[in-house]
């Protein structure tokens, strides 16, 4: 395995940067489920490279092709196959990039998990260009969720040393969210761009925080220990590369907390049963438990710098040192914001097939 | 599915709090591997309750029978199956619990999921008493990875306002960590110790951190996306209750950094490739590239608290308060410091056993 | 794995003929199912040895307890285990059923794939006992399926050379099979009986082939090519010692068909869609059409017979004979009807509970 | 799921008769595998159509694209991707197809599981043809396992009521297997294609048995119960369409014999253990015996016929008749045996990648 996800869906990803196409296969999608193309690719957009002043200026539309498991504009109980083809194609020679692995990509590591034959054109399979068919999977699970109610929408929470405000936990309001560069507070992301614009004039990049809400879950999905919501939704975000941890609810800070302040009490509100906070995240004991799911990404700075850095010759066992070339994203959190949305429509729509609640 | 984890290994988690008896089964483990079971005794006890001024002063004995799977001391290819019978079974009244659902427990998510059939007693499945199965199964993992040269341990690295030293990257070294108050510097230790006695004199709890380093890894275990070490990891530490965050290596400070910050350089030592720094936690794009894996999980604090709570009344549909009743601890942390080094090993014997590297 | 079955259900069985219990965990159940315990022991002790004049004379109760996941007499969505005492535990001296390995069981392949280290005391793991704890999980979901209308029931179809009728294949019917033989028709069923004294008087054995047919399953259940009502059914059915082929409808018979009488023609009956006939065992595509599903078992002989058969010492390396001591059914084809439906009743309840139809 | 298989090894399989292409992904296959695509192509050239005349004069070249997980000629560790372009695409009206569902087919199932959202154009993704990319994979494993002293081969056993002799159970030899019209005897070759003829002539069709072999397994593949060989070959071969029993060894013929002539002696040979018969079908306990592994699977006659048949209109709810239209193959058996071969293929490198014994 590897590239593969899912339990009652069966998510397959393939591909590699610089090789002829890209693409995913989806298996156990209901049949008759319509597919809105246009909102696909608007989705699809929104990853895409080259739009922002702040992203890398390598332009390459992502405009999926889809060979199987799609009829006449609804799913037909088939696998759904799609495909990218790739403009981008490897050419030139990359003997340089087997032998000397670039620190903080997968470089060294394939090498020796694969002896030498991995592809190290851009990055091979390693590269973020496979979060393309995680959106064009993630993207149809977008819309079929949002037919049962169920949203999911991120922002950017912190770039650097600046901070977004963070969703108001127990009525996160995806209209608050800004276009194209995705926070809550306008201000903050004008910070946040200067604070890319730095990291890129100095030949470096930066990291950052995502923060993704899913409204409109039934209480009761998920299941305890192994396979509760936690634990789904994290075995795909962290499948996102530069992914480096995930929390929930308080998470991290709950370290901080005492019980009175982290327990979410319980109301009556409308003959329902409601919540006086949102610490859990909208999770106990591995279920929803009907507030908003929310949880945290944290992401690496771009490990592609045009700084000097030191690094080794797999074949000569010398050191020796590094000037990575090419265009690269300074920071790729707001890139991977659809990608965040796309991991956890994924992670939502397997439960939901998996459960007796939807 | 639920309370079953592992890919090469099967474990199967049994077991209510108060029910009749608790286990496991563990099956795809090889023939041969010999079982140390005061070891594993001695691990076990590390997390059974009662030991300490700091945790509930209940006993209970955690001693497992092993019905199956292991003949004259070494595994025999079969599923291991292990039981431990509960002195503490279920009695008395329970209907109050199952009408009125604590505040940061399962009682109302499992309530509506089963729809009133579940196992009120002490939590039922949810309770942290089934973390001694997993004890088990972890505690036979952590012995067989130790022939491998694989070490997995932990210790304290917050709880409250109070943090110990974190271990030192690409070097932690288990002997620093000291008994039976697992952190680093027992200054930190004492005033841990401290905050939770202030917290149980109020009646109330306390969360924290517990950092875990997995050493001896070969370099190309795990697999990228979906079958990552993280993926792995994290798939089954959030099974453990109370878990609500992971992060590796920089982790969630790693948005903070710039990429030649957070990078970490190569360079040949005693003829083999090493890291100048560890900040990818021993990971990269999913793969251990030979340096130690970090990682830290967030403990939520005890939802168990002495304070008068917000609740409601499920039959009655009217909002009412709680006093959970009962002895219980007012930090669950230094209790689940095994539970982390099981769980992870657990994941990493795993992803041994799936591996064509050992 | 190994001894682990399920998608949305996951049975795990455990246990060695001699070891000191046998059982198994059953996760992925529902809430809220009764228990008919009375009932499942009647199942079971179809099953169980010493109960008839053509079985083996030792006399084992099964008697299960249920220490998690039934309270009060439902299921309580928390994993079943279920376990039963073995009063004929392991003793004596195994040495020799190590070195030269039994014709026929799996004495020899475990000793090359356990390496020395497999139990084998009563066959350990591969003994016909584990198929009691098989039977515990299979006779609860039989229970189950009953409440959504669906039956699962088998008889002997042939034992050598003898024959029964086959069920009616597009109306099956449980009443006509008789007790405690299970035969269609009583005079082929005193012919068995015959050929099984016989066979035993000559200190051998003799095979048969069990045919189950399951009723009442809605249209739609199951899924195109690796996740079918066949593959499924197979893959478990295959799980029970001594099953050597499986075939469904017309089966290995409908070599010798045209399809002109192979295929079922359809016809409007009571305003639904019905067949004319059921060459197809109920499954077209690997989704049930709403007609009975039909498979048949291919059971071998018992390989313990009384015969001096050719062996070799696997330390000496050299050949050898072997006298198999001990009392023996010389059929185990009565004893496996039982077992064939226990088996089919996981298949079909995990399909159920995967489904979008019940 | 639904055309997903494997475990070590992912395969999922897309595409419909007449989308736009049909494919496969192949995740979990080590890196450093040479691919001979010349070889490779020839084994798809068996199963295509309109080679032959007794096939359908169809004529589709099956030519798959690799765009990915292959790189100068050698598996590169990323996921295995295929993909043939469909000439024959959908048009024209298929409103009649969706009403009338043909006898035999998935017709009827399919629309009441997708609730009319099918793709019935050419079968859909129920079609033979979606045997093809099973064929670009189980070729690629069947290369893979040669390097491994690993071989797969199959014959036509039975067609109608002509039946080949059977392999030499301890010594089944490919050498003997006839081409293009794959059997052991050339005679009875020529009687199953006179067979086949007048099939076709009476607008019929007919239905036969593949036998296939696996010689060079090592002992120990394979696991108890579940995990066995025969569970795993089983779950896969019965993914074929048409395929409707499977059989090991003796199989059904063993329902007839004693015990002391279906166990297996053993003896030592050359200084290895061997066996004196394989009535086992180098099977037992699930795990493989060193024998040649023998199957056999029954296939039904091809569903499409030229004669009238009785079905329903969905619609109107009445009866009626059908002519399907097209030509087809009278018999699908020839074409199965590389099915066959490469769905056992699969199973095995499966199997193999999973054990620690290769």
């Amino acid at each position: 395995m590897s590239s593969t996800f899912g339990q009652s869906l069966k998510l397959s990803i393939f591909g590699q940067s610089h090789g002829a196409a890209i693409g995913m296969t989806l298996d156990g999608i209901p049949a008759g489920l319509p597919v809105d193309f246009d909102r696909l690719q608007a989705f699809l957009n929104r990853r895409a490279p080259g739009q922002n002043d702040y992203s890398t200026p390598r332009k390459e539309a992502d405009l999926p092709e889809f060979p199987a498991g799609i009829v006449d504009g609804f799913t037909c109980g088939a696998p759904i196959a799609a495909l990218i083809r790739n403009t981008n194609t490897r050419s030139g020679d990359y003997s340089d990039l087997r032998d000397r692995p670039r620190p903080g990509h997968a470089d060294y590591t394939a090498a020796v998990k694969y002896g030498g034959f991995q592809d190290v054109a851009g990055g091979g399979h390693f590269s973020g260009r496979l979060t393309a068919p995680l959106c064009i999977a993630g993207g149809l699970c977008l819309q079929w969720l949002e037919k049962q109610g169920i949203s999911v929408f991120a922002h950017i929470l912190q770039i650097g040393s600046v901070r977004d405000q963070a969703f108001d936990p127990l009525n996160p309001d995806p209209e608050r969210i800004h276009t194209p560069f995705p926070v809550l507070d306008p201000e903050k992301g004008a910070a946040m761009q200067a604070e890319i614009s730095t990291a890129r004039s100095d030949g470096d990049s930066i990291g950052g925080i995502v923060e993704c809400a899913i409204t409109g879950l039934p209480v009761g999905l998920g299941d305890p220990m192994f396979d509760g919501v936690e634990n789904r939704i994290a075995s795909i975000v962290f499948g996102i590369p530069a992914v480096k941890g995930v929390d929930f609810g308080s998470g991290f800070d709950a370290a901080c907390l005492r019980g009175s302040q982290n327990n979410d009490g319980y109301l009556m509100k409308d003959g329902k049963v409601s919540l006086l906070s949102n610490h859990a995240g909208g999770i106990l004991g591995g279920i929803s438990n009907g507030a908003p799911v929310i949880f945290r990404s944290a992401i690496k700075p771009t490990p592609s710098i045009s700084r000097t850095q030191h690094t080794v010759s797999l074949s000569k066992g010398t050191d020796c040192t590094l000037n990575v070339q090419g265009r690269h994203d300074p920071c790729i959190v707001p890139r991977a914001v659809p990608v965040v949305e796309a991991a956890a429509a994924l992670a939502v729509f397997d439960l939901c097939l998996g459960s007796h609640h939807i």
